[in-house]
């Protein structure tokens, strides 16, 4: 953890324990740091999990493997490597892997597919086999760990801790998330150095969380971007032990899953806005929202060019409502758009209607709110959809970014690898 | 211009006069500042014209204009206004552009479609006209100015003046190219605030012209990036007076036609280089070479992606080898690449090696080439084509960026719109 906490940081929320899982912390001693640097997790028999893993070709072994894990979709083990990535080192590095898997499926007396590993860190050095089992062998006799614990123990450049929580009634069964994650650089769709845990409690098909993870992710993790960057690492698992007594969910006909999926949703917004809170550098927290569009997936891309635009991010950071440089980012998106019908916001006030300045909106507001911690852009495409009754195209979409400030730049040309 | 020089600054070349282009410089005092802000270039009759423009959706009404005068292939007049884009301003920012047209052809004797205006600046503020007349009008009675006056005066939040000539030998005659550009920020593919006039007396017909420009610009202008963003103005246009006296160009099988693709290439290549050195906060050069690729256009796309990541940016600017950026940069570009093929080089060493890093490549020569003005990295996919002899995947392509540094966040965060 970085000694300078982010300006946005949030406290660590208080987070229910979830039935059937058990955390614990010890240091593999993986950089030269006095912390704890490995995380295991442990599941009762039976749960079930599902995975987003990055898209980025050139992925670690640990995300090679968790995607052949979850296709049989139990789980009953979760390692967290912090500070080595293990990305990019070949063989040694999938062997390395493959002994975590082997050593954690021999103590736990369950299958290999049931253990899943995640490493973040420095790309290219191949984990050192020797450090990850003394750490494991520490993680395995160590007292359960908190929350918070782990949340520090998988971090590596975030600046504060990082977890969410809700709940939900399923079936008449009171039902618990807690869910932490980590990142805070090389954030982008589809995902980043972001490593995400969610645990329930809840009974559900493994089927039916992979689905309904999947659509969350698509309107939290996917819709997040510190600085277009995508991780060769970005994992979020999500882990249910199904403690809660409810009727296991198995599809959108089981009493509750609208409850669950809500609560789900809930939680992988909350970690998606955390880590761009968390962002190299960040001093501001943007919200984009883009309407008119012909698509929500045009009105996301739409909103991801605008919140990847270095001469977006810098004006925010200079607290300027600079929305020429808005319009250019709208108009290298690649999507459909149209100047003369497009307008422009800030905080809820039109700056621009139409394809033209407004000369005389109200400045005084806008620069109020540009000085804040939270900043909003409003884009309308006003695109035509003869197919609508209102004749007004209705794709929307709602991304979140951070401005791009010195510290940025200081955090990541000063970093060695 | 901007007080302090770019370190990789370049001194404004000798550039040879063009017969029939005449340049005269200006005051319109489209902002507060102590310096000539328009440009016209008066053409001789039969000069033959072609352009390249953006291709943001939201672009200038002299873009729009631009597109449309160029299909009728002559040009007598040139007008570049500096410090407002004209952009996003609507029917005023339109009938601004109509205006100057207006008054060049009336007193040149001249078709309004031989009228060409840029403009480059602040997005959103309608021309003013009454300054556009008046610096017009001064424009026209002035006397001729050379080719760095003009240089300076098309020239924004440009640190220094840039030019580039070359000459070569069409059928027995001798010809001439003399080029300026202006450009710094809100540079990428394809193109960005990036005005470039390349001059020839060169006879050519105009087709011919505008497919050796378009060629052009493929091997040059869309391969820089200075921050991913894409100006609404851009725009190359080349001039062709025609007055070297060679048997006028009218397609490959002309004798020549090779050896004024090369020079125009040249420069067109000079003229690229120059604005990345202009990136705003450069400090490095950066060459990124990418081979082994499935074609030209995909190994161009991973080159961009890595020379558009802010992470390996920010590597190089804090002079650190750090190739698992590049190997992420790789990952995220959406092109056929294989993790496991993949090798990874600066200034000519390797530092991995298909698929892992080579733990004993010498770090002396790495250490000393990124400590240079001038970085190179090396990216070789390795992929196999089964159709060549050798099996090796042939596609290959050079991109050219600079480094992301304090320097480029100082000059946008503080910059007003």
């Amino acid at each position: 953890m970085s000694a300078t906490t982010s300006p946005l940081a949030l406290p660590f929320p208080t987070l229910p324990a979830i039935a059937g899982v058990t955390a614990h912390v010890a240091r593999a001693g993986y950089k030269a740091w006095d912390r704890c640097d490995l995380t295991l997790v442990t599941l009762a028999p039976g749960t079930a999990v599902a995975g987003v893993f990055t898209r980025n070709i050139c992925c670690s072994a640990e995300v090679e493997l968790g995607r052949a894990h979850i296709t049989q979709g139990q789980a009953r083990a979760l390692v967290v490597n912090a500070g080595n990535a293990n990305a990019f080192t070949g063989q040694r590095g999938r062997a390395a892997v493959a002994a975590i898997i082997a050593q954690v499926s021999a103590h736990l007396g369950c299958a290999r597919e049931e253990v899943f590993v995640s490493s973040t860190g420095v790309i290219g050095v191949p984990l050192p086999q020797d450090k990850a089992w003394a750490g494991l062998a520490a993680a395995l006799a160590a007292p359960p760990a908190s929350w918070e614990d782990a949340a520090r123990a998988i971090s590596t450049t975030d600046t504060f801790a990082k977890g969410a929580t809700a709940s939900a009634m399923v079936g008449g069964k009171r039902i618990e998330i807690s869910a932490i994650i980590k990142g805070s650089g090389m954030i982008a769709p589809d995902m980043a150095t972001m490593l995400g845990y969610v645990f329930t409690d809840c009974a559900i098909e493994p089927a039916f969380l992979q689905s309904l993870l999947a659509a969350a992710a698509d309107h939290s993790f996917h819709c997040i971007t510190v600085d277009s960057d995508t991780s060769t690492s970005d994992t979020v698992l999500a882990f249910a032990t199904g403690r809660a007594g409810n009727t296991p969910l198995a599809g959108w006909g089981s009493a509750g899953a609208d409850a669950f999926a809500a609560a789900l949703n809930d939680v992988c917004r909350q970690l998606a806005h955390l880590v761009v809170r968390d962002g190299e550098g960040a001093r501001k927290f943007i919200t984009i929202r883009v309407t008119g569009a012909v698509s929500d997936a045009s009105a996301r891309r739409v909103g991801l060019a605008i919140a990847n635009s270095p001469l977006v991010k810098t004006a925010i950071a200079g607290e300027d409502a600079n929305w020429g440089r808005v319009v250019m980012a709208v108009g290298k998106a690649g999507e459909p758009a149209d100047r003369d019908t497009l307008s422009i916001g800030f905080g809820g006030v039109w700056v621009a209607r139409e394809g033209q300045p407004l000369p005389d909106y109200d400045e005084a507001p806008v620069a109020a709110h540009l000085k804040g911690r939270e900043v909003t852009i409003e884009v309308d495409l006003g695109l035509e959809d003869s197919a609508r009754e209102d004749g007004r195209a209705a794709g929307h979409a709602t991304v979140w970014t951070c401005d791009l400030t010195h510290g940025y730049i200081a955090i990541n040309a000063d970093y060695r690898s």
